[in-house]
This record gives structure tokens, C-alpha cells and sequence, in this order.
């Protein structure tokens, strides 16, 4: 598989200053050499030279070219990148010429799975490489550039590397039970090393949440009865924020109606039409559209109007299991006790203050996170399976019973690192890349 | 004015897998050093390091950060390009953070405008770089290649060199007429220089409009009666070399039908309404858009129909001081002496091989060429001045007496170069460059 040349253009396919062409694989200083008015075979790795492309004898451009030697670049191979004039016409033909000399053009991707071929980097690092590319808030961001820095592997390893020495006592009790001067292990001793295991993957899980939350950012609904106020704190939440709204295009879905960053973290808000019970078909619609949304955002601020004199809503269903914040609107002619704001005068510091609060912890990036799908699930087989040998145990099973549950959570976590892996998923992992990463 | 350090994003501002952000000027190392976790003030000269970006102690993201030194580097000044993670967000932060560290945000082109005020390149190189990014036909990114490497002044260099020379016998003349070692200038010796001078300028400029209808692509106008094929033509000409239609978005003009690429020569093919004479409103439009369309053109195919009995057009006037192309089409029904093609069957051939010979001259990348219009119109008026001169000799005047005007044409040929410039003028020129250019 390591055995061919990839080239790719590396910078977005528009006239910029400078554009990037890469070539990696173990050819790579040689084609590069065949196109180039400097030898490359001999210039020294990490340089970079300023010299002419060549295509049948006649200057193609004026480059500089940059050589990198295996295990000492990007993908861990021997590496060529060539910054050119940024034209898309002259960028294309000396990938064209590049081609032509024996390299194969890169699949999305395929520069970092190099990397994670020849163990450069984990699979958790290879993730965080592209959730670097599509980073909306700055938060997200500190997540992936943790990430890149190896944060999975430092947060699991630990992990592993205990459920591993219980296999292998598990084992050796198995295979060698004449032994005596090997210590038993009995499911008295291994049970609550389990619970415990059980226990820090929770944890792990329970922060990871924030770290999705932090990476696509926060889906929040503002919900409450009509005339509230809830589309005036919208306005005023954008508003508070509309200097650093991201003007990133093509992200925007359809149901988002607004985008801010706070502090860094994204809130991604959704209107929704007042709740109330009605018999208008129309209304209901929109009111069953509010419903759903609330059920599928992270975060619901309830908005309570201090003038309104029948009973408020109650909305219990709703709300289960996700951050709920309750704020009073119209401070400026209601005041009430708790969170008071007024969405018309722009005074909602103090929500926004509550937000901070609700989610900083995704934001301390001392502590690792995981924010993955992928590494999420895995983490959930892993906690499923340690459950299962729990079980086995409480039921009076002996060690070697739940052997099999252990060695599955164990493969789970490695495969998180890519220590174990699937060609398809492999796949369909770096097909999300951009061409030419 | 060099005495500030300019940074920008020099690749096209899309998520792609490489970005870089650009520093240059005398603080650029030291810029780089107070974010950088390696030491960039003492890294060597063309390397590159990979290390991580840090704001306020916390990575912003892992990075390779590459030194040039003045005046080895693209701008002439100490350079610092760093290689981040290709993301919009992440590039924008890197940015700001060099921003706030006191770099200036760069004007467009003002990296090659640091480069032509170093003396790194003359003002023909730097527009020249810029044509090699928007070049749009292999023609033209060749002619642009020649030109960074300095084509114009080698064309130019002599010539200037030789008025020079007649510049100063003419003053030594002047100042010292009593020195008898000094060989003395008269009008008899100075018109034929003059006139010699004049043709190498005329031989440039007509070389020159090759190098700009190669550069823009060569506007190309198909004329001929209703019914003579020229849809079919237009046609014909496309499906030929669809495959390597250019698809850089936002260069075609509304009145462009068709581009096409010839052998690397661009052809803006141009649509119109067969001309003949008529009283209907509307088709005396289309064929008045006819009429201006060929008195706008470079190039004017015109085609014959073998079958039509009554005289065919006269169009002397659309098509003088420019290239004409005659075809008999429906040579698969009535072929005729002389170019003879089928658009309909795509037998074009013949005509094709006449378009190449017309034009392969400005794809000769031995002998230099001018392409731009600024330098195009200093030539003109470098010949104008020439030719006042030329007329003061003819007039019997003196050489003293032409100097004024010699000195002018020496001017304006320096000026092409960049040696003499005005600030508005170089405004006007670098703000058409990319950012980051």
C-alpha cells in the first residue's frame, strides 16, 4: 500500500498568492528531481530552494520546493511540496506534469493516512487533523489542536494499558494454574476493578458530550409561550455578538437561524414559534416543529414573561436530559428574582453568564476531550462490553467467563487509536478529508 | 516605507489542506519568534521547522514555519511563512495573533511591491508575477514565466544602454566643446542611430500585441452570410477541444460564445448575427452587433458558402489592421480551392493549421515579448518621442536640440523597469495583485 507516490494540490483551488503541490511516497524526491532545475536528491532535508520547473526543457514556473525525509515529514514518508505562483491554470498543469513523471493522484485524505500508516500519528490524531480544517469556534479549535497534540491517546492509554495486565493475569491463571507463585485473580479482586474501569470510560463519555456539543457547536432552542420575548433575545444575542457571527459559508443549515460565538463557544439558535395549545392547524405545525427542536438541542432557554397572568408552561418532556436554562424577561419594567434579563433593552449578561458557566468545563482544554462520533461509539462498545463482564461476575462467574467481554472493551479502546483498524472504515474515515491533506 | 512588517494569508481563503500566513519586513523574525515554540530568530536560512503556534501560552495550532533572510527571499526582506492547518478559522486566528504582535496587515501585492522597492525585481518581473496567476492558456503562463525571469529587461537593457550612450556624447558635446579628444556628434551620425532605434521599438510593439491577444486570449470574430455555417463553425471549434475548455469561473465575458484553447494559443470565440442587408428592425441590431464585434476583434474568420449564387460580402472596413481568415465551408458538398473545411462533419483541420501559423509566433518564448499594457504604452510613447526627435534632425537641427526629446524615450523606457516611478501609478499597479501576493 506504501509502495506509490501521491500528489495532490494542497491550497484551495482559487487564484491566490501562492498555491501548494505535494508529493509524498518514496519516489517522491525522485519525480520531483525529473521537474525540478535544482537536485533534489541531494538537498538536505526541512530546505527549501528556489529553482524552475521544468517541462520538456522550458520553464513551467518559478517555484520554491521544499524537501522532507521520511520518518521526518507530515505523512512520515519522504516528502516534496512545491509552493507555486497560486494561478489555478499553472498550479494544475505541474500537478499534470507531476503525474505524468509517476505519481498518482491523492484521494481526500490520503497524506494523512500515510501518516497514520506508517505511525506518524493515531487514528484520534488523524481525526483531529481534519476537525482542525473545519474548527467553526475557537473552542472547537482548542479541541482539535489538543487533539492533534495526541490528547486521545494520553487520555486512554492509561486505560488500556491496566485492562491489558488483567488479560494477561486472566491468561497466565488460565494457562498456568499449577503455578503458585502467580497471584490468582478471583472475581472478588477483579469486580471492582471493573466498576471502576466502567467508571472513568463514563466520565470520559459524560465530557465528550461537551466536546461534540463545543465541535458543532450548541443547538439551542429558545422556547416559551407567544409574546415572551423569545425572537427579541434572539435578535439581541446576535446582535451582542454579530461582530464575531462566523462568516464561514455553506455551514449554515437550513434550520439555524442564527450563529454566535461566546467566549469562543458556538451557540447555534434555532427560533421557534410559541408554545401554547391551539387548534389553528397552521400554529400547530409550528408548534410541533418547536417541540422537536427542543427535544434535539443540547441547551433550552425558557423564556418566562413576569406579565403574564394565566398559568406558564410546563414542560418536562422537553427538557429531559438536556441543559435547561429559565430566564425572566422584561427586567426593565418586571423585575423579578433569579435570572432577569431584558431581551428589549439588551441587558442579558446574566444569561449569558449562565452559559459561560454551563459549558466552560468543555472549554478547559488541561483536561483532554474526546469529540468524535466515531471514538464515541467505540467508547460506548467499550463500556457496554466492561458491563457485560460486570454482569458475568455479579452472577458468580469465575474470571476466565468474562475474559471475552474485557478483550472486546480492550480492542474497542485501541481501536480508537487506530491500533486495530478496518480498511472500509478507513474509508470512509479520511473520505471527509480534503484533497491534497 | 520598508521600514514596517507586513503579514497576510497568502493562500485562497477556502477550507483547503495546506494555508499560509505570510510575514515580511525587518521584524518579521522577531514577530514569528514571540509565537512561535521554536527559536525562529536563530533558525538558518531556508528551513523549515515544524513547531506549534502559541497565544497567551496555549497552542493555537502545530504548524511549519519556514525562515528566509534578507535579501534572499521572494519579498528581498526577512520572510517568515508559517503552514497552518488549512482551516478559514484557525488561519484567521494565526493572523490576527501576528497582527496583534505588531505586524501591519499587507495591501494587495504588497509583498511584490516590497520586492520591486528591494531591487529584488524590476516592475516588469512583479507584473508579470501577477500574470502568472491569472493567466488562463499555457501560451500565456509562458509568456508570463519569461517575464519573472526577467525577459523585458533583457529585451530592453541594450536599447536603453545605447541611448544612454548618445545622452552623454550629446552632453560631453555640450559641456565641453573645446576638447578636441572628444569625438564630436552630429545630426548626420545621430539620425540613422535614431531611426534604427525607432524600428527596434517598432518591432518590439509588434511583437507586443501578440503577446497581448496570447495574454487576454485573441478575440475571434466568425462573419459570413446567413446560412453559411458559422453556428456550425462556432460549434465545431468547441467540440474540438472541449475537453481542455478552460473552467477558471469568472472570466467570461458576456459577449464571449466560446473559449477555446489551441495548441496553448486562447481563442475568444465570439457568436454573431450573419450579415447581410435588411430592413427588419431587430436583425439590423444583431448585424450592427456584427459589424462592432469584428471592428473589435483580432481576428476575423470569415466564411464563404460554395453553394450561395448571389456576390458575397465586401467587408473591407470591418477587417483592416487585423488578422483575416477566409474559408470555404461544406467542403463534404462543394469543395473549393484554397482553405476548405466542413463544419459540419468537424473537418476544420485546414483552418485550424492557418490559426497556428498566424499566431505560433507569439508562442516563440526564445525572443522576449511584452505583454502588459502600461509597458506596451511607455514603448509608444518612448517611439513618439524618438520620432520628434527624429523630425528636429530631419529639420536641421542639432543634436543638443533632440536631446530633450531622446532623454524622453530614455525615460519612458526606464520607467517600463520600474528605475523611474510615480507612487500612484505603483498604487494603481499592485492593486490588482491577490492579498498576500
Amino acid at each position: 500500500m506504501l509502495t506509490k507516490t501521491i500528489a495532490a494540490i494542497s491550497t484551495a483551488l482559487q487564484d491566490g498568492a501562492i498555491s501548494i503541490i505535494r508529493l509524498s511516497g518514496p519516489d517522491a524526491l525522485a519525480i520531483a528531481d525529473s521537474v525540478f532545475s535544482g537536485d533534489v536528491l541531494h538537498q538536505p532535508a526541512n530546505t527549501i530552494r528556489y529553482g524552475t520547473i521544468l517541462k520538456d526543457g522550458e520553464p513551467l514556473d518559478e517555484v520554491l520546493l521544499s524537501v522532507f525525509r521520511a520518518p521526518h515529514s507530515y505523512s512520515g514518508m519522504d516528502m516534496v511540496e512545491i509552493n507555486a505562483h497560486g494561478g489555478v491554470l499553472i498550479t494544475r498543469r505541474i500537478l499534470q506534469l507531476l503525474l505524468s513523471k509517476g505519481a498518482v493522484l491523492a484521494e481526500p485524505g490520503e497524506f494523512t493516512r500515510q501518516a497514520f500508516l506508517t505511525g506518524r500519528i493515531d487514528l484520534a490524531q488523524a481525526e483531529a487533523v481534519n476537525d482542525m480544517i473545519t474548527a467553526t469556534s475557537d473552542a472547537g479549535a482548542r479541541i482539535a489542536v489538543q487533539g492533534i497534540r495526541g490528547s486521545v491517546r494520553k487520555l486512554l492509554e492509561p486505560l488500556i494499558d491496566d485492562i491489558l495486565n488483567i488479560i494477561a493475569q486472566i491468561e497466565v491463571n488460565i494457562d498456568y494454574p499449577e503455578y503458585e507463585d502467580v497471584e490468582e485473580l478471583t472475581s472478588e479482586t477483579l469486580l471492582p476493578e471493573i466498576t471502576r474501569w466502567i467508571d472513568r470510560i463514563g466520565r470520559i463519555l459524560e465530557r465528550a458530550a461537551f466536546g461534540q456539543q463545543v465541535k458543532k457547536g450548541i443547538d439551542t432552542v429558545i422556547l416559551g409561550r407567544p409574546n415572551a420575548g423569545k425572537s427579541s433575545l434572539l435578535n439581541a444575542l446576535l446582535e451582542e455578538d454579530k461582530a464575531i457571527v462566523t462568516d464561514i459559508p455553506g455551514t449554515t443549515r437550513d434550520v439555524v437561524e442564527g450563529r454566535v460565538i461566546l467566549d469562543g463557544i458556538q451557540l447555534n439558535l434555532l427560533d421557534t414559534a410559541g408554545i401554547r395549545e391551539t387548534e389553528d392547524t397552521v400554529e400547530k405545525l409550528g408548534v410541533e416543529r418547536s417541540r422537536k427542536a427542543a427535544r434535539e438541542a443540547d441547551l433550552v432557554i425558557l423564556v418566562r414573561d413576569p406579565l403574564a397572568t394565566d398559568a406558564d408552561l410546563d414542560l418536562p418532556e422537553l427538557v429531559e436530559g438536556k441543559q435547561l436554562i429559565e430566564v425572566w424577561n422584561k427586567s426593565d419594567v418586571a423585575p423579578r428574582e433569579g435570572l432577569s434579563i431584558s431581551a428589549k433593552t439588551g441587558e442579558i449578561e446574566p444569561l449569558l453568564q449562565e452559559i459561560r458557566a454551563r459549558f466552560e468545563q468543555g472549554l478547559d482544554t488541561k483536561e483532554a476531550l474526546l469529540s468524535s462520533e466515531r471514538q464515541i461509539g467505540l467508547l460506548r462498545r467499550a463500556q457496554a462490553s466492561m458491563m457485560n463482564a460486570q454482569a458475568v461476575l455479579q452472577d458468580g462467574g469465575l474470571p476466565d467467563m468474562a475474559e471475552i467481554d474485557i478483550q472486546e472493551a480492550h480492542s474497542c479502546l485501541k481501536e480508537i487509536l487506530g491500533e486495530v483498524h478496518r480498511e472500509d472504515l478507513l474509508d470512509a474515515l479520511f473520505s471527509r478529508f480534503c484533497l491534497g491533506k
